[in-house]
């Protein structure tokens, strides 16, 4: 079986997952590792591939099938990502919602100029969510939308409580209330504010002489990250924090809670959910499978930027479409 | 806007529940029912559209942009399916398992040569509870699958019961075991027997004079459908069954638990669930969403025949791509 080439660019908690993902997806080795650091210095798992510095990926064009971004959304990818889809094709987990339609676009330009197929926005939210939100939605199109996430770390919140003054560091856990969710599984289509749906809860680590009643007010009241939410905070010890808070789970649920008949009488619950014990690794394992997608497109001429609502489910999977059918279908 | 002209081959519970949907999927329209009883005899929900024989099909073709066959799998559908798609886009609902290799050879046949698109085996399984399948497999490529059915009526299992001597009426559960849920979900990974995944509990109406024990223990000795099941059989009356068993609920779960990381040491959970009140309400919708799938790949001039494995999500949303992404990814 010839393989399918993946490259990796960036080698952080996706980058690495993706190393592990490859493994895997058995139709499919890992080529090459690019890095904006001193490549020297970088030691990857996996024996006998190299390490290159990012500025010469262009010299890798034959010997890489699909690119994995692994940058992040904010200052990363808006930038890498038209360079990179100019080279290679990509795959990326872009997540910045609002900022999708330019991104899209920005990708579809350099990847139809020069002959790629680059899927964005490939993971769990956006990426599996997405494509559930949509067939719930168009399956019953009278009903509504429900996504709740957790329990999981929010990598955006433990930043933003690590930046108040007196925090050494901080862990927080995103939760779904569990009355919230009871309601929306029964059908009941409840109406549910910001602080009806999730709880948050914080694992904080002081400073030294901090004053721990002024950190907890502060996190409580802040705005956008924790004031429309009730909030715990718990404070606690480096070394329980490293013990009991360095793992990265995460996941969710997306319920759509639909009516059909004649006087719409009749209900039905749509759920899909999620419970990883590693955010990064099964992202990127999402990734990997989205990449076979792309050789795919690619070798067909089908060229440009493509979300993964555009691609058929059979198009990631390693079997054939008679195999499928035969024992998936 | 212009609308998707729907044909109903067959008003049995698809047909009448494909009426219903077609008000709620507003790009779409009725505009004809086909049956092969006297279509004077037909009375259709929906005013202004014609009842013909399917006979006369061929005479409807450039009214119909896909014609949604709502025969049964055992008889109907291999003799109607080739033969409709040589007239029309179709879709249908195909579930025979063992058979979906060869009827969708003679589908891709037929469509083939008349230039039109034939989804097929469309439904929740097979259909959305095959999309998870394949979802999940490719995505965690280490790990295991998990369908459990109900809790529903099945009608295969009522109509066994219904041919036991003694006995005038039945409906049959298909109850999926809890305790198998929760070792699943807990990514146990359990072997599971037939026994240990379902419960069939039966709600059966005596002839007047039959032997209820007789009746109990031939049904719960019946081979392939009882034997290998615990089974539970209440004998209520014709009223109580009318009241209180009409009613088409079902339902089931489709769960992937699989494993990641260097050593399969971390653990995850995808899971997919549907909560129905009615079985052919909710398969009708999805029949009509697919048809906006067929109604599209047939005006690209993307002929033959598919199965939902082949679809893109975007295609069976009634929003365009830009919407989609701004919004739904």
């Amino acid at each position: 079986m010839e393989k399918i080439k993946i490259g990796i660019l960036g080698y952080g908690n996706i980058g690495r997952g993706v190393e592990l993902a490859v493994r895997q997806h058995k139709d499919t080795e890992l080529s090459v590792v690019f890095t904006r650091r001193d490549p020297k210095s970088l030691k990857i798992l996996t024996e006998g591939v190299p390490v290159a510095s990012a500025d010469d990926a262009a010299s890798y064009k034959d010997k890489v099938d699909v690119l994995i971004l692994c940058g992040g959304s904010a200052t990363d990818l808006p930038v890498q990502g038209p360079v990179y889809a100019r080279l290679f094709n990509t795959i990326d987990s872009f997540d910045t919602h609002a900022r999708i339609p330019e991104y899209f676009a920005a990708m579809d330009a350099a990847a139809k100029e020069t002959g790629h197929t680059s899927i964005i926005s490939v993971g769990w939210d956006p990426g599996l969510f997405s494509l559930n939100r949509v067939y719930a939605s168009a399956v019953l199109p009278e009903g509504r939308d429900y996504t709740f996430w957790g329990k999981g770390i929010s990598q955006g919140h433990s930043d933003a409580i690590r930046r108040v003054e007196g925090v050494l560091d901080a862990k927080q856990y995103t939760i779904p209330v569990d009355a919230a969710l009871k309601a929306v599984k029964s059908g009941e289509n409840p109406e549910l504010t910001t602080r009806q749906k999730h709880l948050r809860e914080c694992f904080v680590v002081l400073k030294e002489g901090a004053d721990a009643a002024k950190v907890e007010a502060e996190i409580k009241n802040m705005p956008n990250y924790f004031s429309d939410y009730d909030t715990t905070v718990h404070f606690i010890s480096l070394e329980e924090l490293k013990r009991d808070h360095s793992a990265m789970p995460h996941g969710g649920f997306v319920i759509r809670s639909g009516r059909t008949g004649a006087d719409l009488q009749t209900k039905h619950i749509i759920e899909y959910s999620l419970k990883l014990d590693s955010n990064p690794e099964f992202t990127s394992s999402v990734l990997v499978a989205y990449a076979r997608a792309a050789y795919r497109l690619a070798k067909k001429g089908d060229f440009g930027a493509k979300s993964v609502l555009d691609i058929p489910p059979a198009l990631i999977s390693p079997l054939d479409g008679e195999t499928l059918r035969a024992k998936m279908l």
